[in-house]
């Protein structure tokens, strides 16, 4: 069949660190437009956002969202609306009301909608799945911290309402919990710290139980310099699964095991278009309703300012 | 067929205001036994706790839980492993990912699970859910405004996290407007104000979008004294409806309706019933989403401590 002819629709950091040469390394699909405020690409049709590119005489099959979750709904829907499959960035929006009114919208329209989690497409997570569908696990944990002044510098959108502060990084490592997790799980406490001049939090503190009782612990901190900690750790009666460096690297009872080169990103649009190929959609939301539950549930502490 | 067997778990304020004349009121349902760790109610078999009723030798077939949503998911998770049907109180739990799993199970041991909204079940709301299905929505307000010390003596939970704050009573409102809208809509703009020494809030101010566009605000306080707001204003192309007196009275361009007589608890009982009896479950959460969506957008204000 015929390539997804894809537009862009936001040309920021993520777009260009990652989409463009996923894009450009998956079979199946094109980068033939782009939709941005600020920036444009040589030799592809560019726009100024997804209503002019909407408008435009130019053939496209699916749109990939890659703006900032606050306004993300307006865009996903105006390209459901105009026949368009939809690939949304983590996270899917800025509320689950919103992702899942887009889930109702796709399948009303018979189109494919595809909630990415690109952590969850890291190359030890299908294998660590598969290893703990097999043993019996007595805990997990989560340690999640980095620095957000790396990693983050001058993003204001991120520290507003909808950008969620430490759980940007931190819904990655739910994404893959999420995943890897044979039974679901719910939240039971949640500290959120908040600094004073900022409306999301710096760091969290959450506990979770499976529905049989088993314990879950995430710590996420954005105030870690030095080495950065990504990692999960899950204890069980066989011995220690370990996923570190954000999902890439697997140790099973101290080992290291040889897994596939990491392609998060050319996985995802590898999965998005078999989806468009199978008429199917995959939309779990689970890794925001965690978060959602997290402030929902959350105790606030408020610490210092923080500045960039 | 007979009646149904219930267990009442928790006996609290709402139970005894409500729970209990609403049983005694309707048909195909009476009450066997409780649990209670405090309580107990002559000529019914008594309990500790839902472990000692379910472990015990009474007869039962189906629990309502009037415990606060903190530590309801194991009482309702043990009743739904033993085979009995669940009634829950709103709001039906204190996170989205453990009501999900409660549906979940619900479905997969084939038991009616009802997470009541008992605003949903005022006089006026069907009437103005029928008189909007008609008309051509502009707008829609919501003001839900009474005082905490009056409603809420020294019920501390009703402040830590999960008790929800200021959205124990506007989720009714939400249950409502969830009802009674056409059409779907989310959050937008979310100011939450807290108290210095409290987890929950005492004040929220929210604004939502449609899916097409239409505003709707809702105004929760929790510092109003003398006369008590519960209004749903909504202007339409073809005037006015408002309902008052949280959901009670029905006013259409400005002329007073005649509606029944509010019997809010005893129309969930008669739904419960009739759940049952058709195998089926009702577990709308769009309720507790929308809230859960206004901690996880919100824009924190603090004021002053609040003592009861």
């Amino acid at each position: 069949m015929a390539s997804i002819r894809l537009a862009i629709v936001g040309l920021g950091k993520i777009a260009r660190d990652q989409h463009l040469g996923a894009i450009e390394a998956t079979d199946g699909i094109e980068l033939v437009a782009v939709a941005s405020r600020h920036a444009k690409l040589e030799n592809i049709h560019c726009f100024h956002d997804i209503a002019d590119l909407l408008a435009a005489d130019v053939d496209i099959d699916a749109v990939s969202l890659c703006t900032p979750p606050q306004g993300r709904f307006e865009q996903a829907r105006a390209a459901l609306e105009a026949g368009k499959h939809v690939m949304l960035e983590k996270p899917p929006g800025a509320t689950l009301s919103e992702v899942f009114a887009l889930e109702a919208l796709a399948r009303e329209k018979g189109l494919s909608l595809y909630a990415t989690w690109h952590s969850r497409a890291a190359a030890a997570v299908e294998p660590a799945r598969a290893l703990l569908a097999e043993r019996t696990i007595r805990s997990l944990s989560v340690e999640w911290k980095e620095d957000v002044r790396h990693w983050h510098p001058g993003q204001a959108w991120i520290w507003e309402p909808g950008g969620l502060g430490v759980f940007d990084p931190g819904i990655n490592a739910l994404s893959i919990v999420t995943r890897i997790m044979p039974e679901k799980f719910h939240l039971v406490r949640s500290d959120l710290t908040f600094p004073a001049n900022r409306a999301a939090p710096i760091a969290a503190s959450l506990a979770f139980e499976t529905g049989s009782g088993l314990p879950l612990t995430a710590e996420f901190d954005w105030r870690q310099t030095g080495p950065q900690t990504w990692d999960i750790r899950v204890e069980t009666e066989e011995g220690q699964i370990v996923l570190t460096h954000g999902g890439s690297r697997l140790f099973v009872d101290g080992q290291p095991q040889i897994v596939e080169e990491d392609k998060e990103y050319r996985n995802l649009y590898r999965d998005f278009v078999a989806l468009v190929a199978e008429g199917r959609s995959d939309t779990d939301f689970s890794p925001l309703m965690h978060v959602a539950d997290a402030f929902m549930l959350g105790r606030r502490i408020q610490t210092d300012a923080f500045e960039d």
